[in-house]
């Protein structure tokens, strides 16, 4: 079930926190709008006509100049005015709280929230926090949720695969236990129904069981990636670990990186995907993301489109009652 | 009398640099333009038309993401264009001057600056330094003066307590010794004639005596806060203390919190405001601070239309002499 | 001969990298559309409807708020969006490469990079990268080049002097070595035709002899500053120097300073230019910095319609084969 934050009491999206709860109706929703929108993502003044004058503020507990960017973007082309405020050099450093920040922005005149932080739940407490009439997206939290990079990972597999993705194998691989894409994507596979959701990853860097519930979890790289769709890796990320559990970046590599003789025993046109920033020659071979089957960047340009798409939802407040 | 280097030769407001010798019909001509803008201060394009093209940069000299968002959007939501520039990361590092900093970046073609600086006096100094048609809002020198902050109080006050503030007594408390807010709050509600203005403060923060001309000063919280229409906190800047001289937390909101207690000494439907960041349970208790008294969110959102007042009068040309 | 990256295949300037190798006609149709643009470069809403919607990302891989601004306010001005991005606090911490960095901006649909990097060639390594339809402009390489630099200093000298730089005795003085402003500024006098480029500074601060042909190598300032029609001083950067080799800043100023004295050695009507930060007191005297010769403040005014022509040309589109 939806979680009752992000919907208004008639049936409407309020807030995008997190893709678990979230139907295959209203994703595939935000899908197609993403798609109507596309033409108008780069460059294109048709869709400044739609949030005219509206105040979208990036409030970022947590440094992300890529994702940060792509929002800017999103809300500008919809003919947003964009606040960002980087917390790193704001009041909060003179020992004001969380929601205190929020607060106050939100006095100012702001319409739409999109929020980082590196705490687990720390953005639903500022959602649950925000007045009525306003709207926040995560653009991740922790290690638990970014739901537009789930989304994103959605419209290119949709757009290599098309919409039957009960016909799919997908592997999610690397560094599973602090990803909270990896948790993002498997919400939204396992929505959509996904035939098949494959994860593998080093037993230290795997999560708990009942987040992999509906996962088949395949120990040895070699063999999860056979035959798969699409191979969805992630980026081993050390600056969350402690030091002494750091794996060898030469062995991770040797048992878990996406080498060209792996990919060969996935499907013949199976695609390559990682959410970015990439460590070459660590969990990916420079040559396999840089390939013909990778889909990397386009999963970046799917950003723009989709973050739009996301905010034309909350701020239209279409309701999305019959999609629940 | 108005410093000189506010006015131009034949009377229209150059710079708004304190509000140190405004006289009262000035200051009631730029609460009664905030009021017009009001409606379009948030998400309106009613505005837009009134500034477009011109550019404001805001210049900061030290950090403060509040302030300067509240004046990007005031400028934006007039039309203009906007340029951070953060000086933590510019020139000046290259051993560059203030003044060739600013002399710089008017070259390029500003109409406003909004700057914010440490020293007391910096501000003017470098309105001094600029071309004629050039205008500067103080955003905050030193401990000096924050003339855009006094406003919005003022705005506050008038729109709770109605426009007679003959009839009012309005307490500030805490650390006024460093707060650039009280002396600017102090100048306005002289103007605007109080009826009666107290002062509260341990003895080593309050300032000199004749900063304090025409106030009341009452060293005892209890008694300073009774029957009291407003209540202005200050924030305990204790960034700005030698090490030696931080009172102790627990002792200062022992004697300087503003409790519910406290409060309750006040007229009933006093008003409880703060500048923030609040210091929560230093200065204030959360509870008043977000209790049914507290307009302090009401402060930050009359920040908006009080900035696009000042810079609309600025930049507007409008003939002041009569208001003189 | 201009070099291969900068052209499209069928004639059009696809990169600004650097001005060594343009023709003198390709740079006076920079110069001459900065001039028609100029009534535009500063508040105007006429060139507006040029490029809007187009994004421009301003790459900073090293910090510089001045340049960035002046890019910042040109795309502006010319209608385009403006995505800012300090590397400084982006992914390439998480270890992503340059070229990643770009390609995951430019794949979120960026029309122009403006790029500056600490190292010799890595703007154009990364132009080499960028997509067919992207262009990128050179904000400052290592110590290579700074074209549109060069470009506005030749707006300044020609706005004082004329179109016939034969006639010209220009002086470049100073750091010669650590600047990339410099080269530009020798690439383009030499294309130009200048009558006469003098080149001064202490020995171990002057670049290798090949970089210098075409010029008269003067050892002393005021045999160098004699008769000169410009002076074009350099910052002395010390910042690129090793700790050993740092000159004393007072034997710097008597050697190599521009005092008023010196300055009265060059013609009478000699501009006095400097690209600014400026160490005053050190490579130039203040006095003579703020004097009725200098125009260094009118050479950051042309920064913004030299940008503006520079961004047009790319954007525009225009064949240029013409002009090779």
């Amino acid at each position: 079930m939806i979680p009752d934050l992000q919907l208004t009491a008639d049936g409407r999206l309020r807030h995008l926190l997190t893709l678990d709860g979230l139907p295959a109706p209203l994703l595939r929703q935000l899908l197609d709008q993403a798609e109507l929108l596309r033409p108008h993502a780069h460059a294109g003044s048709g869709a400044r006509s739609r949030h005219p004058g509206r105040t979208c503020c990036t409030l970022f507990f947590e440094p992300s100049t890529r994702t940060r960017s792509s929002f800017q973007l999103a809300a500008t082309r919809l003919g947003m005015d964009v606040l960002n405020f980087d917390v790193a050099t704001s009041s909060t450093k003179k020992g004001e709280s969380s929601v205190d920040t929020l607060k106050t922005i939100e006095a100012m005149g702001v319409d739409l929230f999109v929020i980082r932080h590196a705490s687990d739940g720390a953005v639903a407490e500022l959602a649950a926090a925000a007045n009525p009439g306003t709207h926040v997206i995560n653009a991740g939290d922790g290690r638990s949720a970014h739901p537009t990079q789930g989304l994103l990972d959605m419209l290119t597999l949709r757009q290599h695969k098309g919409d039957d993705f009960s016909a799919l194998k997908v592997l999610v691989a690397g560094d599973v236990l602090h990803s909270r894409v990896a948790r993002s994507d498997l919400h939204a596979l396992r929505a959509l129904g996904c035939g098949e959701i494959r994860v593998c990853g080093p037993a230290n860097l795997l999560p708990a069981a009942d987040e992999l519930a509906g996962c088949r979890v395949i120990a040895d790289f070699d063999e999860a990636v056979a035959g798969v769709d699409a191979v969805m890796m992630l980026r081993l990320q050390r600056e969350r670990m402690e030091q002494g559990l750091v794996p060898s970046l030469e062995g991770y590599y040797r048992d878990y990186g996406l080498s060209p003789d792996r990919l060969a025993r996935a499907a013949p046109d199976a695609l390559v995907m990682h959410p970015g920033p990439m460590n070459r020659g660590i969990e990916i071979d420079g040559g396999v993301a840089d390939g013909p089957q990778s889909v990397i960047l386009q999963q970046v340009a799917n950003g723009v489109p989709i973050r739009m798409a996301a905010i034309d939802l909350l701020l239209g407040g279409t309701s999305v009652a019959g999609l629940l």
